[in-house]
């Protein structure tokens, strides 16, 4: 999917909402487990209920991967499932050497069709480049983490900048905002204001903005563009609203409550 | 594997060679294409002629994931045909907040049985963490790496010392040498003796000592410890020796020759 038409679907939808498929196997309402995928039929009841308040999904791969090959037939299924209006995110952190960059590249872009990788910076130009030579295909770099462990390296100085600064301004020199995002914690709405001095028009990828809520406001009045410019995920939040035979209908409800709130912001 | 059996495997048949499985299926010989699966053959074969020359090793899951659900069969079939004997990595480049490294760590160390995944470290100490809760498993820290982007974040200056001796020196604390190990490029053996410095005893897993020689004995030099305290990975040096239906022969011959070398400065 390309910058305009992202655009668009965020114009059109009012919303910014990211939809996180962090599925649990452990968390899966029992009446589903019976299913012969039910990581699979899971996700599809929750992206039936959700496509109408949400412009992405995002799948973290790891929730996969514990269930092994299995747990990849399930990711290929659910990505092939979410409509083609959606911009779907392998939250994957992927990155290495360039030769192995071509095969996560491969792997995300060509056999499963992702729309955008999330990518760790710290191996350099190298590991990121390969995913920015497909056409419609972005890399979404990790800048500033929601986490507690963004302390110990992100928030270190580097002469008189953050490590997470030096990173965002020179990885934004090897892509284009066509084809590059940023991975920017919500819990840091402060540092958006200075991301936007170095970034005013990239994406940016805001995760943990969960049900605890409060920080939605902060996110936008210091991140948003006039093209939107955000796309802010809740995964825990919306996917286990519920825990029983009703669950897809909390997560829309959920979904919606988050969408009429980014409305007002839009 | 525990930090004394690895030793005891060092020493009985010394050597430190690790050969590294970034099996790419349009480089296997064209007699292995017809098999059903061609990865897991040619995995085989190699392993088959390589386990005395060996102690270790290295599955770099790209090159599985871009065959999708189909690689990780391949992935798992291959990690549970190489003998217990041997050190098996998962070199997946992984790391996530703690609810997510959680499902990474359950992926290659309850449902795939690897010994050790290698980690990045930007996201911090609950990235890294929950690698460390399982006993007798190890996470693999991105120190230095070998190519050319290490330069633009990790050779930065953090104070008076290097992003990458700030990574080591930190994350060396959350764990022990008895699951901890750090990956450091082979080409930059002089910076081995400074790291030596702050992990006097950690294994270091380096990659990088490729068909091209020659850093192999500064490597040793400056690198090895009474207990070895090295994995030396050559990836496509050995796998791909040869291109034709010798290729398992050629493969064994050149880790031979990697072990022969290595048992000198044993």
């Amino acid at each position: 999917m390309n910058r305009n038409s992202l655009i668009a679907e965020i114009k059109r939808k009012r919303t910014l909402l990211c939809v996180g498929l962090d599925t649990d196997i452990n968390r899966i309402p029992s009446h589903l487990k019976a299913s012969p995928d039910a990581v699979f039929e899971f996700n599809k009841q929750i992206i039936d209920a959700t496509y109408d308040w949400c412009v992405a999904y995002k799948i973290n791969t790891a929730f996969y991967e514990s269930q092994g090959a299995k747990g990849w037939e399930s990711l290929e299924k659910t990505v092939n499932y979410i409509p083609g209006t959606h911009f779907k995110i392998a939250d994957a952190k992927r990155g290495d050497i360039g030769n192995t960059s071509d095969q996560y590249a491969k792997a995300f872009f060509e056999t499963i069709p992702f729309d955008a990788v999330t990518v760790a910076p710290y191996m350099g130009s190298d590991s990121i480049k390969p995913f920015l030579n497909y056409p419609n295909k972005w890399a979404i770099v990790l800048g500033l983490t929601s986490n507690k462990g963004s302390e110990d390296f992100q928030q270190q100085h580097i002469g008189n900048h953050f490590l997470y600064e030096e990173v965002i301004r020179k990885t934004s020199q090897w892509g284009t905002p066509e084809n590059l995002m940023f991975v920017v914690g919500a819990t840091k709405a402060v540092e958006l204001s200075s991301i936007r001095k170095i970034i005013p028009s990239h994406f940016l990828l805001i995760p943990g903005v969960g049900a605890q809520g409060g920080s939605l406001s902060e996110v936008c009045k210091y991140g948003l563009t006039e093209e939107g410019g955000l796309l802010i995920n809740a995964s825990r939040a919306v996917i286990y609203a519920g825990h029983d035979a009703n669950f897809a209908k909390e997560a829309a409800k959920v979904a919606k409550q988050y969408q009429s709130e980014m409305q007002q912001y839009l």
